[in-house]
């Protein structure tokens, strides 16, 4: 999946590196874990965590190249972590198109994976940042994405769920982790605490928007092929902004569906994915996202100029409208 | 459990105080892991690990009790946290004499409830022990306690394993840990490098000494009611000492039984527990331990001499003597 970066030789070779360096720490004594392990790597995300800690740490002139390439991997590993762990909680039979952790070797591997995973992060950790104030940000962090999963597990199926409460899980589950990406890719580049700040800010737009746009997808895109699973959260108990929306937009049509949303025909998730449709809710996320991401485009307008600003304008907006 | 302590106030003090800073926090917003963390603390062991790092400290002379309170509850969580997803591994029924998490709350709780832990755990070290090299140290000993699990797992229903995996694998599960709460101890405690090796070799024989004689248990202590489940560890393909030490005895008797330990009836089960000990499982086993023991108390004589030293002493001979 590094292919995604072609067009960016600079970010795609630190990637790289960054992966590289994760393949040497996840060498381990037990076979299951390390076929669990090579597999779930080879078949890797974008590394989005990592490529805009890298583009953040251009801004700055203080790089030292190994502990930049350390900090990235350790925001590789941590979301690594959480994804494997997460497959076990929602019974996810895939992952990045392959059988997930979980589905593959089963939940007792798919526990140790995700541990093992941990602690190589927290060694990592301790090896680059433990003189910085990171580290105890990094806990942090950790403590608030497992809190956002956490409230999201206590959402599900509640079919009265807030608009808010969705947001508070996305800006748990998923921005923490941007938004930490980012502000540390300002920091371990050496950009002042000014550059920092705007750092943060651009990381939480782009994690909030690339949640919701994500959740837009679940809705819109696996329409079509009527043999194909389709809105596979909603089933789950999972219910995101533009259910949440059509259902505030007329709730006597939408809410007797998130009653058993386990119970939903192939049909019935047809007409409901229509009616999110009709009752404005993928345009209202839409439009969320949107804000979302020309809050992140105009913070990011500030920055200092150069190739860089460039790039990080060309990706969050790659990043963000994908296929829309 | 920590009236296993009354004989030795100051300690109790100590692991109340423990005790009340993980409850602070373990704080969290769903409601399930709350009621699993509650119920597992409330059953809480015996908190050796708190304990012998407080014995150790006390023979050092620059110790800050709040520093000192921090370190101790993060051995103990780091503790609860592997406890916690062993249980999934292990599909333990009970812990502590209590439903374990994963039997009471399901695997999907008992996964963030660990995962929770540690990251409980990994704020604390980031706030107590930032600039210390034990931060790393802590990074080593969790991958080392974890690839002890992973051993173990690989070595599960292997009737041919040595009794060298098995001293690998309670090197890394339980010995690592409760070596690095002697060294902690010591090390925070202000005592000299001296003391600190010292203390880390009296951590290794009793952790090893320890797992060795719960091991023992498993073959000695559950005879006798009829009825109740017994020889649990050999049925779950997990072999220790005193079985290996029998089947190297007289292999020709005792390996059939590790074949396929898990369809043994309740019959052939007393009849291997009766082999196990007539073929000196038993009696090598208790003699291994011993061995470590005495090796423990020949270092523990060496201390300064003072009230905390007599204390240790007794403390580890009544750890590890047990009901022997």
């Amino acid at each position: 999946m590094l292919d995604y970066w072609n067009e960016y030789p600079k970010i795609q070779e630190n990637l790289i590196q960054v992966k590289k360096l994760i393949s040497q720490r996840l060498v381990i004594n037990n076979k299951s874990i390390e076929e669990a392990i090579t597999k779930f790597s080879s078949t890797g995300g974008k590394m989005i965590r990592p490529a805009l800690f890298f583009l953040f740490a251009d801004f700055g002139e203080k790089k030292q190249q190994e502990q930049l390439i350390k900090v990235a991997a350790s925001l590789e590993l941590l979301h690594s972590a959480t994804l494997v762990h997460d497959d076990i909680i929602d019974d996810s039979p895939t992952r990045r198109g392959m059988p997930s952790v979980q589905s593959r070797f089963g939940k007792d591997v798919a526990v140790y994976t995700g541990d093992f995973m941990y602690t190589s992060y927290f060694e990592l950790l301790a090896e680059c940042m433990s003189e910085t104030p990171f580290l105890l940000k990094n806990a942090q962090a950790m403590k608030k994405v497992l809190q956002g999963e956490l409230t999201q597990m206590t959402c599900t199926f509640n079919p009265d769920q807030s608009i808010n409460d969705y947001l508070r899980n996305i800006n748990g589950k998923t921005a923490e982790l941007i938004r930490l990406s980012c502000q540390e890719g300002a920091y371990f580049g050496g950009s002042d605490k000014k550059l920092q700040a705007r750092a943060k800010r651009i990381g939480s737009a782009i994690g909030l928007a690339f949640q919701v746009y994500d959740d837009i997808l679940n809705f819109s895109l696996e329409l079509g092929d009527e043999q194909k699973p389709i809105l596979t959260d909603v089933r789950q108990g999972i219910f995101t902004l533009p259910l949440l929306i059509a259902r505030d937009n007329c709730p006597k049509v939408v809410r007797p569906y998130l009653e058993q949303p386990e119970n939903l025909s192939q049909k019935e998730l047809i007409q409901l994915a229509f009616y999110v449709d009709n009752f404005d809710g993928i345009t209202g996320a839409l439009k969320f996202a949107r804000k979302l991401t020309n809050k992140a485009l105009n913070e990011i307008q500030e920055l200092p100029d150069g190739d860089n600003k460039e790039i990080l304008k060309k990706v969050a907006t790659q990043l963000l409208e994908r296929s829309y």
